[in-house]
């Protein structure tokens, strides 16, 4: 929209279009299928749907936009539903892992396990000794992991596959949430790694190359694009003291999807030119290096809902309340309650009557004797009837895993990849 | 401490004093075993423990500060452990739950069901009849309510017990949670009752009473007087249009724990005299009622600590990082992401070396690959190694229920009643 437009200027922000799905009949379409009729196959309110054809197509998207010989890996705390899992698996060039819980759904959904990554603070000697025996690679956290590997190499005679997470002395500018610069318990300090990689020298494991992740859901592409640039370059100078060739060079994720009122789509055209020409860089300077980039919610974040069905409406005090029979125990950031400071809105309407013209302000609340239990707070929604389905959109990462399912006693949501 | 004191001014509010908890040989003692040795018997680290001790303490001073004829219910949404429901059972008079699966684990637990109600937005009908069937009391939160427990008592030939949640029109001052005034979820507005108190009386459900709760998490004994007496008084104007006799008025709860630095614990003293003064009222102004009193967090939140293992000790760029095995994931409101603005340090120690002179400032962080998975930020502990246990107080009410355990695919963690 330029300047010239003769649309009136905005008086609030708005939320970014959920164009990703369609409405046919005046109800949204989910995995090819009006949301009334799914529901009845699920069998069950409240649910999540996760669109496989928008999973693929922002694979297809990511493809298009970076050189081919940047590997696309998918970080599945975002969302490590088993048959979503083994459907990414298929489409992208490896997985992240971040327990050794994740490690067994990686394996099961038939990721090769030599492009399987394992990072996180705190790792337990039983949880290296299953990767190990895995085969697939650890990103090393600290000093403490080095000496259990050594021994755990020796034990199993299967050396241990490392890369060394480290903490630059840079941050992410404009990041949801930072993970690297100044004192943190992720990775190791760049001050320390020399003594560090003679460590891994000398306890013969296979040192593979480095992981730097700077932070995450950043909307920003020139961010993104400086992160990537200081990552490389720190990663370069670090190559010269590894005990190794770098054959693995994971230079983060962090791109973000718009949530609140506001946020726009990341381009990707530019984070696509500024990888193109560091991997042409990294074929001169780092020849057997592989570049990685590691996306959670950015491959599955817009390609979900989560769908409760209104039990009662309420007039109080002239403001209308639709309560569901989902909330907070299901969709806890959709509350506002996982890292937000300010509460606002996501994206939400009636999935039932998505294309209707009668309207009010109304919030959307839980079943929960809180009122925390809020996913919509006095928006401007179709006006809906006990019975019709509210839908939640940018609900396909940090959904059902991220949220209590236990508290207060309510059934637990069905997941489904349609 | 008066004015007067030699003691130097504190430049930084600290956490009241953990005193519930004695230290013997070094070691926190938890149900009247040391931390390490509990550790040994649970099995596992991380767990939560709740003392049988603290929990009988802290019902004998609520019996002693208050009237005899008010009677206590314990809100097991707090803690829904069904051995500690049960243990709870036995101590109070009656118990109230937020859902089916509540009033499940209230029944099993042996609650006798004339003193067990059921409050919520949002109560499906398959939840209304199993409550009317279980002959409990249920705290109705809109019309929709009246009119399928009318079809309910119709088809179960059992009346429908019920008394109607009001939104009354003041709220509870300073309160963490504000739960009546203004519009809400919760309840009926004062200004439907009359019409809603017909249809009570049309359908023939067994009318019993009211509950009015203004809020929760207060520290401030005179606002909870002045809700419990606004409470009242407004019952009392009900009572006169009531389709019956009032025989039930729960006055809420409210009653808070001090979880942050500089907040005091509450002063029971002035809420008994208030209490004995309304109970003196209600014997003459509504002869069948009896007050009731509802808690949750006020019971179970001080005898309740989360342990967690240190796993590794990590110094980067000068600041202290002890990395446990437990964090966010099982202890979501210590993480500070459950209803609070601004993230503030819940009372933590190293309970393996609960006395040691040598400390220093650390932060207690999980095992998660996020930021906010941070227990203690930069506070002054004692100095821990691994192996040592970090304790988490104030931890028996909305912790394990209340976390995303399924979070990255770590273990869930044990809870104990010991």
């Amino acid at each position: 929209m330029t300047e010239s437009t003769a649309t009136p200027a905005r008086r609030t922000p708005e939320h970014a279009p959920m164009h990703q799905f369609a409405v046919r009949d005046g109800e949204l379409v989910v995995g090819g299928e009006r949301l009334g009729l799914l529901a009845e196959r699920v069998g069950q309110t409240p649910f999540y749907a996760y669109d496989r054809g928008l999973l693929r197509q922002r694979v297809a998207e990511l493809r298009q936009a970076l050189p081919a010989s940047v590997k696309l890996h998918y970080a599945m705390k975002a969302n490590p539903m088993p048959a979503l899992v083994a459907f990414m698996a298929a489409l992208v060039d490896g997985i992240d892992v971040a327990s050794a819980g994740e490690l067994k759904i990686a394996l099961d959904a038939g990721a090769d396990p030599a492009e399987v990554s394992f990072a996180g603070p705190g790792k337990t000697e039983a949880e290296l000794r299953r990767a190990v025996a895995s085969r697939v690679l650890i990103n090393l956290e600290s000093l403490r992991e080095v000496k259990l590997l050594a021994g755990i190499t020796q034990s199993l005679g299967v050396p241990a596959r490392v890369a060394v997470r480290v903490n630059p002395d840079f941050e992410l500018k404009g990041s949801g949430m930072k993970m690297g610069g100044g004192p943190k318990q992720f990775g190791v300090d760049v001050e320390q790694l020399p003594g560090l990689m003679a460590e891994i020298a000398g306890a013969q494991l296979a040192f593979e190359g480095f992981h730097l992740f700077a932070g995450s859901q950043n909307l920003r592409a020139e961010s993104i694009c400086e992160a990537q640039q200081k990552s490389y370059d720190l990663a370069l100078r670090l190559a010269a003291i590894a005990p190794g060739p770098v054959k693995f060079l994971n230079l983060g994720g962090g791109f973000g999807i718009p949530y609140f009122p506001g946020e726009q789509r990341l381009d990707l055209a530019p984070i696509g030119d500024n990888l193109a020409s560091l991997a042409e860089r990294a074929s001169r300077e780092m020849p057997q290096a592989s570049l990685v980039i590691e996306l959670g919610r950015y491959f599955v974040g817009e390609a979900g809902v989560y769908v409760a069905r209104v039990i009662d409406r309420k007039v109080s005090r002239g403001q209308v309340f639709l309560v569901t029979d989902g909330g907070l125990h299901h969709h806890l950031s959709a509350s506002g309650n996982f890292g937000q400071v300010v509460r606002k809105n996501y994206p939400v309407t009636i999935g039932t009557r998505a294309d209707a013209a009668d309207r009010e302000p109304a919030s959307v609340v839980g079943p929960l004797c809180t009122p925390l239990d809020l996913l919509a707070d006095r928006m401007e929604l179709p006006v809906a009837q006990p019975g019709d389905l509210a839908v939640v959109f940018q609900s396909g990462a940090y959904g059902a895993s991220a949220s209590p399912q236990n508290f207060l006693g309510h059934p637990g949501c069905v997941e489904v990849l349609v």
